[in-house]
């Protein structure tokens, strides 16, 4: 019997990075996820993924041909084939990330941008199918963003369009990983979220649950919790979270005009208590001509990993021009 | 004696509208500028422009043959045709700005936004000729902006993507002419430059020229000529106007990774005392990656109005289409 095809589909988060092999139709095999542990070189990471796959990939090599590779990475350089001073990651100033991959797999291979992986994912298997603009947005350790125009992703001169992330929130505001303040990363995030906690718990007196936290201890999960609970200071820090957001998103219409945003990531599971907020500020920002027409969505590939779906969706794409 | 194929381009603009006739190798004739007057119907000003038209296409009619019109006008939507709530214009909700103009010369029309059309002149007959991907801004009643990705204007879903002017400065800020509050055109265009001055001479106890000129007679040429003289307040306008521009334009970088920045318009004539502020405050707000990589020029088609030739330029490409 003929063996299926399947690519390998990387995504490396600044936290974690999962993997899965994803077939022709968007079936994902074998999703395992590891610690990304940001402060190690590049090289052992893809060593240890590299391992992890083979040993995933031992019970479907019988029935399954691994054709490809695609990986999403934070700024990473489609056109180069590297990662560039990736903001959450200590690794060196150039990573060639399609190399390495090759290197052990022997096999093609592509990368693209952690989020325009997410978009491309979202457009050939999710919920912009039908769509040729939009904007597919990652909250985790980061803000990420893929912007695709006419059925493209937009990569610009360099490749490195779409960083939506580190678009200026408050000139002189907070400093963000990449070295630059006020950046929409800083404080639309998981990280960010907790920094909008501490400031909100040091401008105000009111009682809250997340009194109790240390800093380096807060999660965006314990700031949900609390919101759900009716916590006063965490439904505000998602509130506050969602206007900043909301104003940032209008920015973007007003720049690429989508039909939508979807959103993906660990703090876009918080889903409504952010995306209220967002699209409420996003309205009072936008030109009338746009206003009550542009949703924004949750992804549909949430549970399982809009991210490996995109970057098997990147190498499926390239294998077939 | 063959007749030589010309274009009719036409700029619409919230004080001044320009046409001419543009040759295919972008040599214009008879250029000529009419008063917009604003708060005429739409009607009144094509009637106005088509006779003008008429009169300064006379000499030429023995030896030219008129193809095509192309239109640049604010808000104007290529897929539709249509002009919608021009945000400096007293017209209609929805104006058929090609039906109109076709039903006067019974001739191919086509329109675009007034700044896309500076940014199809750029690319078709000025310094763009050899990009891919940039941006052009036109800066005078308005804040313009045309997004140039892969060869081709930016449109988006709806038609009206690459309006910079009405990204977020200040969630609270100025009053802008499309009804939001705090555009970046509110700060950033020539009536946001005197607007600052106001704004300073309010602040400040600085002795100026510019404290004996009421709000209704300051212009942006008197900013210019007194911050030329060394009024402090006028050269800090000028310096909070770029520093401004700059943050915004980081944003747009951050969106779409151009290769470059073009400015005409009427503010833009002022230069590097705009563009220098503009450039430091760019670089300030720029990923890494982009820095000291991205120019802000002026647009070599300044002169003979690059908006016409713009026009003449969209039509041009329709027609070999």
């Amino acid at each position: 019997m003929a063996k299926r095809d399947v690519v390998l589909g990387i995504d490396i988060g600044g936290t974690t990075s999962s993997f899965g092999f994803v077939e022709r139709d968007g079936t994902c095999l074998a999703q395992t996820t590891l610690p990304t542990m940001p402060h190690e070189p590049a090289t052992f990471l893809v060593e240890r993924i590299s391992r992890h796959a083979r040993e995933a990939f031992t019970p479907y090599a019988a029935s399954h041909q691994l054709q490809g590779i695609g990986i999403g990475a934070p700024n990473a350089n489609y056109y180069t084939g590297t990662v560039c001073n990736p903001p959450n990651l200590d690794w060196e100033k150039s990573v060639p990330i399609v190399n390495l991959f090759r290197a052990q797999f022997d096999l093609p291979a592509a990368v693209t941008n952690d989020a325009n992986a997410a978009a491309l994912g979202e457009m050939k298997f999710g919920g912009a199918k039908a769509m040729r603009h939009f904007i597919a947005i990652t909250l985790g350790t980061g803000l990420g963003s893929g912007i695709v125009v006419n059925g493209e992703i937009l990569y610009g001169a360099d490749g490195f369009a779409g960083e939506l992330g580190h678009t200026v929130v408050e000139p002189e505001g907070r400093i963000c990983g990449c070295g630059k303040r006020g950046c929409l990363e800083a404080y639309v995030s998981a990280p960010g979220l907790c920094r909008t906690v501490f400031a909100l718990l040091a401008e105000r007196k009111q009682e809250s649950l997340l009194q109790h936290v240390s800093f380096h201890e807060l999660t965006a999960k314990d700031v949900f919790a609390a919101a759900t609970k009716g916590d006063i200071i965490a439904t505000e820090a998602f509130a506050v979270t969602g206007r900043i957001l909301g104003r940032k998103l209008a920015d973007a219409v007003a720049h690429t005009s989508p039909e939508a945003f979807f959103f993906s990531g660990g703090l876009a599971a918080a889903g409504e208590i952010l995306l209220e907020p967002a699209r409420r500020s996003m309205e009072e920002n936008l030109l009338q001509i746009y206003r009550g027409r542009i949703p924004l969505l949750l992804s549909g590939l949430q549970e399982v990993n809009s991210a490996v779906l995109g970057a098997g969706a990147l190498i499926w794409s390239e294998m077939e021009h």
